[in-house]
Protein backbone atom coordinates (compact mmCIF):
# COMPACT_ATOMS: atom_id res chain seq x y z
CA UNK A 1 0.00 0.00 0.00
CA UNK A 2 2.22 2.78 -0.97
CA UNK A 3 1.22 6.00 -2.89
CA UNK A 4 1.89 8.18 -0.42
CA UNK A 5 0.31 11.69 -0.38
CA UNK A 6 2.13 11.70 2.84
CA UNK A 7 -0.33 8.78 4.22
CA UNK A 8 1.49 4.55 6.05
CA UNK A 9 5.34 5.48 5.39
CA UNK A 10 7.01 7.21 8.36
CA UNK A 11 10.51 8.89 7.00
CA UNK A 12 12.59 11.26 9.71
CA UNK A 13 15.36 13.24 8.34
CA UNK A 14 17.63 14.77 11.33
CA UNK A 15 20.14 17.64 10.75
CA UNK A 16 22.41 19.63 13.43
CA UNK A 17 21.68 22.65 10.85
CA UNK A 18 20.08 25.90 12.39
CA UNK A 19 16.97 26.51 10.67
CA UNK A 20 13.56 28.82 11.87
CA UNK A 21 10.47 26.26 11.90
CA UNK A 22 9.49 28.13 8.94
CA UNK A 23 12.19 27.54 6.76
CA UNK A 24 12.44 24.35 7.99
CA UNK A 25 8.78 23.35 7.00
CA UNK A 26 9.24 25.00 3.42
CA UNK A 27 12.33 23.34 2.41
CA UNK A 28 10.76 20.05 3.46
CA UNK A 29 7.36 20.95 1.68
CA UNK A 30 10.07 21.70 -1.41
CA UNK A 31 11.97 18.07 -1.23
CA UNK A 32 8.74 15.97 -0.87
CA UNK A 33 7.59 17.80 -3.39
CA UNK A 34 9.69 16.17 -6.03
CA UNK A 35 10.71 13.21 -3.46
CA UNK A 36 7.70 11.31 -1.66
CA UNK A 37 5.16 12.89 -3.65
CA UNK A 38 6.54 11.88 -7.03
CA UNK A 39 6.31 7.40 -6.07
CA UNK A 40 4.10 5.21 -6.12
CA UNK A 41 4.12 0.98 -5.91
CA UNK A 42 0.25 0.38 -7.00
CA UNK A 43 -1.16 3.74 -6.18
CA UNK A 44 -3.07 2.73 -3.40
CA UNK A 45 -2.65 6.06 -1.07
CA UNK A 46 -2.51 5.03 2.80
CA UNK A 47 -4.17 7.41 5.25
CA UNK A 48 -0.63 7.92 7.89
CA UNK A 49 2.40 8.79 6.03
CA UNK A 50 4.78 11.24 7.35
CA UNK A 51 7.99 12.98 6.58
CA UNK A 52 9.68 14.84 9.37
CA UNK A 53 12.35 17.07 9.44
CA UNK A 54 14.05 17.59 13.32
CA UNK A 55 17.05 20.17 13.21
CA UNK A 56 18.74 20.30 16.19
CA UNK A 57 20.73 23.82 15.55
CA UNK A 58 23.83 22.17 17.20
CA UNK A 59 26.07 23.02 13.78
CA UNK A 60 25.34 27.08 14.59
CA UNK A 61 23.32 29.38 16.23
CA UNK A 62 22.57 31.39 13.79
CA UNK A 63 19.61 30.09 11.12
CA UNK A 64 20.66 29.12 7.78
CA UNK A 65 19.61 32.24 4.87
CA UNK A 66 21.46 32.58 1.38
CA UNK A 67 23.90 30.49 -0.56
CA UNK A 68 23.94 27.83 2.57
CA UNK A 69 20.25 27.28 2.58
CA UNK A 70 20.65 27.06 -0.87
CA UNK A 71 23.21 24.12 0.01
CA UNK A 72 20.78 22.82 2.83
CA UNK A 73 17.93 22.30 0.49
CA UNK A 74 19.83 21.09 -2.33
CA UNK A 75 21.21 18.16 -0.06
CA UNK A 76 17.69 17.32 1.70
CA UNK A 77 16.25 17.20 -1.93
CA UNK A 78 18.97 14.86 -2.59
CA UNK A 79 18.88 12.82 0.22
CA UNK A 80 14.71 12.74 -0.08
CA UNK A 81 15.12 11.29 -3.14
CA UNK A 82 17.14 8.67 -2.27
CA UNK A 83 14.85 7.60 0.97
CA UNK A 84 11.51 8.05 -1.72
CA UNK A 85 13.44 5.58 -4.49
CA UNK A 86 14.27 3.06 -1.93
CA UNK A 87 10.41 2.40 -1.54
CA UNK A 88 9.46 1.15 -4.77
CA UNK A 89 12.90 -0.09 -5.00
CA UNK A 90 12.12 -2.44 -2.31
CA UNK A 91 8.21 -2.59 -3.23
CA UNK A 92 6.55 -5.64 -2.62
CA UNK A 93 7.94 -8.35 -4.82
CA UNK A 94 9.53 -5.81 -7.35
CA UNK A 95 12.00 -7.01 -9.49
CA UNK A 96 12.55 -3.49 -11.66
CA UNK A 97 12.40 0.08 -10.03
CA UNK A 98 10.86 2.13 -13.17
CA UNK A 99 12.05 5.64 -13.53
CA UNK A 100 9.55 7.47 -15.69
CA UNK A 101 10.83 11.01 -16.91
CA UNK A 102 8.05 13.07 -18.42
CA UNK A 103 9.55 16.44 -20.45
CA UNK A 104 7.95 18.99 -22.21
CA UNK A 105 4.53 19.09 -20.41
CA UNK A 106 2.68 22.22 -19.95
CA UNK A 107 2.78 22.29 -16.15
CA UNK A 108 4.50 19.99 -13.66
CA UNK A 109 1.11 18.96 -12.36
CA UNK A 110 0.23 18.05 -15.62
CA UNK A 111 3.56 15.82 -15.74
CA UNK A 112 3.14 14.23 -12.82
CA UNK A 113 0.04 13.38 -13.63
CA UNK A 114 0.99 11.35 -16.70
CA UNK A 115 3.82 9.95 -14.84
CA UNK A 116 1.52 8.59 -12.01
CA UNK A 117 -1.12 7.62 -14.92
CA UNK A 118 1.34 5.19 -16.14
CA UNK A 119 3.55 4.39 -12.88
CA UNK A 120 -0.08 2.58 -11.90
CA UNK A 121 -0.66 0.89 -14.91
CA UNK A 122 -0.96 -2.45 -14.23
CA UNK A 123 -0.26 -3.59 -17.78
CA UNK A 124 2.94 -1.10 -18.06
CA UNK A 125 3.98 -2.75 -14.65
CA UNK A 126 3.40 -6.22 -15.84
CA UNK A 127 5.17 -5.37 -19.24
CA UNK A 128 8.21 -4.33 -17.41
CA UNK A 129 8.38 -7.59 -15.35
CA UNK A 130 8.19 -9.30 -18.24
CA UNK A 131 10.50 -7.64 -20.30
CA UNK A 132 8.20 -6.87 -22.91
CA UNK A 133 9.30 -3.61 -24.48
CA UNK A 134 5.67 -2.82 -24.82
CA UNK A 135 5.24 1.49 -26.16
CA UNK A 136 1.85 0.84 -26.61
CA UNK A 137 0.59 0.37 -22.86
CA UNK A 138 2.70 3.22 -21.51
CA UNK A 139 1.78 6.01 -24.47
CA UNK A 140 -1.98 4.74 -24.24
CA UNK A 141 -2.16 5.36 -20.62
CA UNK A 142 -0.52 8.64 -20.88
CA UNK A 143 -3.23 8.80 -23.48
CA UNK A 144 -6.10 8.28 -20.63
CA UNK A 145 -4.40 10.55 -18.00
CA UNK A 146 -6.71 13.28 -18.95
CA UNK A 147 -4.18 15.99 -19.74
CA UNK A 148 -4.90 17.00 -23.33
CA UNK A 149 -1.48 16.56 -25.42
CA UNK A 150 -0.73 16.20 -29.00
CA UNK A 151 -0.70 12.93 -29.76
CA UNK A 152 1.71 13.67 -33.33
CA UNK A 153 4.36 14.92 -31.03
CA UNK A 154 4.87 12.51 -28.00
CA UNK A 155 8.29 10.59 -28.53
CA UNK A 156 9.21 7.66 -26.63
CA UNK A 157 12.11 5.75 -25.11
CA UNK A 158 13.12 2.64 -22.56
CA UNK A 159 16.32 2.13 -21.10
CA UNK A 160 17.68 4.90 -24.13
CA UNK A 161 16.43 2.82 -26.55
CA UNK A 162 13.57 4.82 -29.74
CA UNK A 163 10.15 2.70 -29.33
CA UNK A 164 8.19 5.51 -30.54
CA UNK A 165 8.95 9.36 -32.49
CA UNK A 166 6.67 11.96 -33.04
CA UNK A 167 3.35 9.64 -32.55
CA UNK A 168 4.25 6.51 -34.65
CA UNK A 169 6.38 3.43 -33.73
CA UNK A 170 9.52 3.19 -34.85
CA UNK A 171 11.27 0.12 -36.16
CA UNK A 172 13.55 -1.25 -33.24
CA UNK A 173 15.34 -4.84 -32.41
CA UNK A 174 12.51 -6.21 -29.76
CA UNK A 175 15.16 -8.63 -28.57
CA UNK A 176 17.81 -6.46 -27.76
CA UNK A 177 15.64 -3.80 -25.75
CA UNK A 178 14.00 -6.92 -23.94
CA UNK A 179 17.10 -8.49 -23.02
CA UNK A 180 18.17 -4.87 -21.77
CA UNK A 181 15.74 -4.74 -19.66
CA UNK A 182 15.66 -7.87 -18.29
CA UNK A 183 19.42 -7.16 -17.61
CA UNK A 184 18.89 -4.25 -15.64
CA UNK A 185 17.63 -3.63 -12.09
CA UNK A 186 16.19 -0.11 -13.37
CA UNK A 187 14.50 0.77 -16.21
CA UNK A 188 14.37 4.29 -17.47
CA UNK A 189 11.19 5.46 -19.54
CA UNK A 190 11.55 8.68 -20.96
CA UNK A 191 8.07 10.54 -22.40
CA UNK A 192 8.36 13.55 -24.37
CA UNK A 193 5.69 16.29 -25.13
CA UNK A 194 5.92 19.30 -27.17
CA UNK A 195 3.52 20.95 -25.01
CA UNK A 196 5.93 23.02 -22.55
CA UNK A 197 8.77 22.71 -20.76
CA UNK A 198 7.76 21.62 -17.48
CA UNK A 199 9.11 18.22 -16.21
CA UNK A 200 9.46 15.32 -13.09
CA UNK A 201 10.79 12.38 -12.70
CA UNK A 202 8.62 9.54 -10.79
CA UNK A 203 9.36 6.74 -9.38
CA UNK A 204 7.43 2.79 -9.07
CA UNK A 205 8.01 -0.90 -9.18
CA UNK A 206 7.33 -3.31 -11.30
CA UNK A 207 3.80 -5.81 -10.83
CA UNK A 208 5.06 -9.37 -11.13
CA UNK A 209 3.74 -12.43 -9.02
CA UNK A 210 5.55 -11.77 -5.88
CA UNK A 211 3.53 -9.06 -5.79
CA UNK A 212 0.45 -10.48 -5.80
CA UNK A 213 1.22 -13.21 -3.44
CA UNK A 214 2.14 -10.92 -0.82
CA UNK A 215 -0.83 -8.93 -0.71
CA UNK A 216 -3.04 -11.76 -1.40
CA UNK A 217 -1.48 -14.31 1.31
CA UNK A 218 -1.38 -10.96 3.89
CA UNK A 219 -4.32 -11.13 5.87
CA UNK A 220 -5.10 -8.23 8.65
CA UNK B 1 -6.42 -3.87 -21.17
CA UNK B 2 -9.94 -3.26 -20.00
CA UNK B 3 -11.50 -0.07 -18.61
CA UNK B 4 -13.68 0.87 -21.45
CA UNK B 5 -14.93 4.28 -21.75
CA UNK B 6 -15.61 2.82 -24.96
CA UNK B 7 -12.22 1.57 -25.90
CA UNK B 8 -10.26 -2.14 -27.20
CA UNK B 9 -14.14 -3.78 -26.55
CA UNK B 10 -16.06 -4.55 -29.56
CA UNK B 11 -19.88 -4.88 -28.95
CA UNK B 12 -22.45 -5.57 -30.82
CA UNK B 13 -26.33 -5.55 -30.37
CA UNK B 14 -29.10 -6.25 -32.46
CA UNK B 15 -32.71 -5.80 -32.78
CA UNK B 16 -35.32 -6.39 -34.99
CA UNK B 17 -37.41 -3.30 -32.94
CA UNK B 18 -38.05 -0.29 -35.19
CA UNK B 19 -36.23 2.91 -33.74
CA UNK B 20 -35.36 6.15 -35.11
CA UNK B 21 -31.48 6.92 -35.11
CA UNK B 22 -31.76 9.37 -32.56
CA UNK B 23 -33.68 7.50 -30.29
CA UNK B 24 -31.32 4.05 -30.72
CA UNK B 25 -28.34 6.30 -30.03
CA UNK B 26 -30.25 7.92 -26.75
CA UNK B 27 -31.38 4.38 -25.68
CA UNK B 28 -27.81 2.91 -26.12
CA UNK B 29 -25.62 5.83 -24.35
CA UNK B 30 -28.15 5.52 -21.56
CA UNK B 31 -27.54 1.79 -21.34
CA UNK B 32 -24.02 1.88 -21.59
CA UNK B 33 -23.92 4.30 -19.10
CA UNK B 34 -24.71 1.51 -16.41
CA UNK B 35 -22.94 -1.29 -18.18
CA UNK B 36 -20.05 -1.25 -20.05
CA UNK B 37 -19.29 1.95 -18.29
CA UNK B 38 -19.16 0.69 -14.93
CA UNK B 39 -16.63 -2.48 -15.39
CA UNK B 40 -12.95 -2.29 -15.01
CA UNK B 41 -10.55 -5.11 -14.87
CA UNK B 42 -7.53 -3.00 -14.19
CA UNK B 43 -8.55 0.32 -14.97
CA UNK B 44 -5.98 0.52 -18.17
CA UNK B 45 -8.25 2.48 -20.60
CA UNK B 46 -7.82 1.12 -24.40
CA UNK B 47 -8.61 3.64 -27.30
CA UNK B 48 -11.20 1.54 -29.45
CA UNK B 49 -13.57 0.07 -27.36
CA UNK B 50 -17.15 0.37 -28.98
CA UNK B 51 -20.77 -0.63 -28.69
CA UNK B 52 -22.96 -0.88 -31.86
CA UNK B 53 -26.65 -1.19 -31.48
CA UNK B 54 -28.20 -2.14 -34.99
CA UNK B 55 -32.21 -1.71 -35.34
CA UNK B 56 -33.61 -3.54 -38.85
CA UNK B 57 -36.87 -2.74 -38.34
CA UNK B 58 -37.86 -6.30 -39.26
CA UNK B 59 -40.60 -6.20 -36.29
CA UNK B 60 -42.75 -3.25 -37.03
CA UNK B 61 -42.40 -0.08 -39.63
CA UNK B 62 -43.64 1.79 -36.73
CA UNK B 63 -40.66 3.54 -34.28
CA UNK B 64 -41.31 2.45 -31.04
CA UNK B 65 -42.26 5.05 -28.35
CA UNK B 66 -43.98 5.12 -24.94
CA UNK B 67 -44.68 1.83 -23.15
CA UNK B 68 -42.90 -0.43 -25.83
CA UNK B 69 -39.80 2.18 -25.92
CA UNK B 70 -39.87 1.83 -22.05
CA UNK B 71 -39.90 -2.39 -22.39
CA UNK B 72 -37.42 -1.84 -25.13
CA UNK B 73 -35.17 0.42 -22.88
CA UNK B 74 -35.57 -1.87 -19.98
CA UNK B 75 -34.59 -5.49 -21.77
CA UNK B 76 -31.50 -3.47 -23.53
CA UNK B 77 -30.37 -1.75 -20.12
CA UNK B 78 -30.39 -5.72 -19.09
CA UNK B 79 -28.78 -7.17 -21.61
CA UNK B 80 -25.56 -4.46 -22.01
CA UNK B 81 -25.16 -5.20 -18.34
CA UNK B 82 -25.00 -9.23 -18.90
CA UNK B 83 -22.68 -8.41 -21.34
CA UNK B 84 -20.55 -5.99 -20.01
CA UNK B 85 -20.45 -8.09 -16.30
CA UNK B 86 -18.91 -11.08 -18.37
CA UNK B 87 -15.91 -9.10 -19.67
CA UNK B 88 -14.25 -8.52 -15.65
CA UNK B 89 -16.09 -12.24 -14.78
CA UNK B 90 -13.70 -13.27 -17.99
CA UNK B 91 -10.98 -11.14 -17.09
CA UNK B 92 -7.56 -12.39 -17.53
CA UNK B 93 -7.00 -14.86 -14.71
CA UNK B 94 -9.89 -13.52 -13.01
CA UNK B 95 -11.23 -16.11 -10.08
CA UNK B 96 -13.68 -14.22 -8.68
CA UNK B 97 -16.47 -11.42 -9.86
CA UNK B 98 -16.81 -8.90 -7.99
CA UNK B 99 -19.76 -6.35 -7.66
CA UNK B 100 -19.45 -3.51 -5.94
CA UNK B 101 -22.38 -0.88 -4.85
CA UNK B 102 -21.99 2.68 -3.20
CA UNK B 103 -24.65 3.40 -2.27
CA UNK B 104 -26.25 7.15 -0.14
CA UNK B 105 -23.71 9.54 -2.63
CA UNK B 106 -24.15 12.85 -3.16
CA UNK B 107 -23.79 12.09 -7.13
CA UNK B 108 -24.40 9.19 -9.51
CA UNK B 109 -21.04 10.40 -10.70
CA UNK B 110 -19.47 10.47 -6.66
CA UNK B 111 -20.81 7.31 -6.80
CA UNK B 112 -19.18 5.98 -9.60
CA UNK B 113 -15.73 7.46 -8.67
CA UNK B 114 -15.30 6.10 -5.64
CA UNK B 115 -16.72 2.24 -7.06
CA UNK B 116 -13.98 2.71 -10.32
CA UNK B 117 -11.68 3.68 -7.12
CA UNK B 118 -12.37 0.54 -5.07
CA UNK B 119 -12.53 -1.81 -8.33
CA UNK B 120 -8.89 -0.54 -9.48
CA UNK B 121 -7.14 -0.64 -6.12
CA UNK B 122 -4.77 -3.65 -6.59
CA UNK B 123 -4.81 -4.21 -2.83
CA UNK B 124 -8.28 -4.79 -2.88
CA UNK B 125 -8.44 -7.39 -6.04
CA UNK B 126 -5.79 -9.15 -4.42
CA UNK B 127 -7.33 -9.38 -0.98
CA UNK B 128 -10.21 -11.04 -2.65
CA UNK B 129 -8.33 -13.01 -4.39
CA UNK B 130 -7.01 -14.40 -0.93
CA UNK B 131 -10.15 -14.35 0.63
CA UNK B 132 -9.11 -12.13 2.59
CA UNK B 133 -12.33 -10.02 4.69
CA UNK B 134 -9.64 -6.74 4.67
CA UNK B 135 -12.30 -3.57 5.34
CA UNK B 136 -9.25 -1.30 5.41
CA UNK B 137 -8.05 -1.46 1.73
CA UNK B 138 -11.97 -1.25 0.39
CA UNK B 139 -12.37 2.00 2.83
CA UNK B 140 -9.11 3.45 2.43
CA UNK B 141 -9.85 3.55 -1.18
CA UNK B 142 -12.80 5.18 -1.33
CA UNK B 143 -11.54 7.73 1.27
CA UNK B 144 -8.95 8.41 -1.61
CA UNK B 145 -11.11 8.76 -4.73
CA UNK B 146 -11.22 12.05 -3.97
CA UNK B 147 -14.84 12.27 -3.43
CA UNK B 148 -15.81 14.75 -0.15
CA UNK B 149 -18.01 11.83 2.67
CA UNK B 150 -18.36 11.88 6.02
CA UNK B 151 -16.14 8.85 7.14
CA UNK B 152 -17.92 8.46 10.34
CA UNK B 153 -21.21 7.78 8.24
CA UNK B 154 -19.79 4.69 6.36
CA UNK B 155 -20.93 1.12 6.89
CA UNK B 156 -19.30 -1.69 4.46
CA UNK B 157 -20.69 -5.50 4.02
CA UNK B 158 -18.95 -7.87 1.92
CA UNK B 159 -20.90 -10.81 1.15
CA UNK B 160 -23.54 -10.05 3.18
CA UNK B 161 -21.37 -9.68 6.32
CA UNK B 162 -21.40 -6.37 7.96
CA UNK B 163 -16.98 -5.22 8.51
CA UNK B 164 -17.37 -1.87 9.20
CA UNK B 165 -20.20 0.39 10.82
CA UNK B 166 -20.57 4.20 11.30
CA UNK B 167 -17.14 4.68 10.14
CA UNK B 168 -15.78 1.96 12.39
CA UNK B 169 -14.74 -2.09 12.38
CA UNK B 170 -17.20 -4.32 13.96
CA UNK B 171 -16.70 -7.38 15.23
CA UNK B 172 -16.96 -10.62 12.60
CA UNK B 173 -15.88 -14.03 12.13
CA UNK B 174 -13.02 -13.81 9.77
CA UNK B 175 -12.64 -17.32 9.44
CA UNK B 176 -16.73 -17.37 8.12
CA UNK B 177 -16.23 -14.63 6.01
CA UNK B 178 -12.99 -15.33 4.17
CA UNK B 179 -14.07 -18.79 3.40
CA UNK B 180 -17.52 -17.10 1.99
CA UNK B 181 -15.46 -15.54 -0.31
CA UNK B 182 -13.32 -18.45 -0.84
CA UNK B 183 -16.44 -20.33 -1.82
CA UNK B 184 -18.46 -18.17 -4.14
CA UNK B 185 -16.61 -17.09 -7.66
CA UNK B 186 -19.33 -13.60 -7.10
CA UNK B 187 -18.09 -11.55 -4.35
CA UNK B 188 -20.43 -8.07 -2.78
CA UNK B 189 -19.16 -5.36 -2.18
CA UNK B 190 -21.58 -2.59 -0.46
CA UNK B 191 -20.31 0.59 0.58
CA UNK B 192 -23.06 2.91 2.31
CA UNK B 193 -22.62 6.67 2.50
CA UNK B 194 -25.06 8.68 4.00
CA UNK B 195 -24.55 11.57 1.92
CA UNK B 196 -27.59 11.63 -0.43
CA UNK B 197 -29.56 9.08 -2.55
CA UNK B 198 -27.77 8.56 -5.88
CA UNK B 199 -26.66 4.67 -6.31
CA UNK B 200 -24.15 2.78 -8.80
CA UNK B 201 -23.15 -0.78 -8.85
CA UNK B 202 -19.77 -1.73 -11.08
CA UNK B 203 -18.03 -4.87 -11.53
CA UNK B 204 -14.48 -5.71 -11.60
CA UNK B 205 -12.21 -8.93 -11.61
CA UNK B 206 -9.90 -10.35 -8.41
CA UNK B 207 -5.77 -10.14 -9.09
CA UNK B 208 -4.20 -12.79 -8.76
CA UNK B 209 -1.01 -14.85 -10.28
CA UNK B 210 -2.95 -15.69 -13.51
CA UNK B 211 -3.22 -11.82 -14.65
CA UNK B 212 0.48 -11.04 -13.70
CA UNK B 213 1.21 -14.03 -15.75
CA UNK B 214 -0.92 -13.55 -18.47
CA UNK B 215 -0.07 -9.67 -18.84
CA UNK B 216 3.99 -10.58 -18.36
CA UNK B 217 4.32 -12.99 -20.74
CA UNK B 218 1.98 -11.84 -23.54
CA UNK B 219 4.47 -9.90 -26.19
CA UNK B 220 3.08 -7.41 -28.80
Amino acid sequence: MIGPQMATMLGVVVTDAALTPEVAQSALKAAVEDSFNCISVEGHMSTNDTVLLLASGAAGKQPLEGKNLAAFQSALNELCIELAKQIPDDGEGASHLITIDIRGARTKDDARWIARTIADSALVKTAIAGGDPNWGRIVSAAGYAGVPFDPASVDLTVNGFPLYEKGAPVAFDAQTVSAAIKANRETSVVLTLREGTAAIRFWTSDLNVEYVRFNADYTT
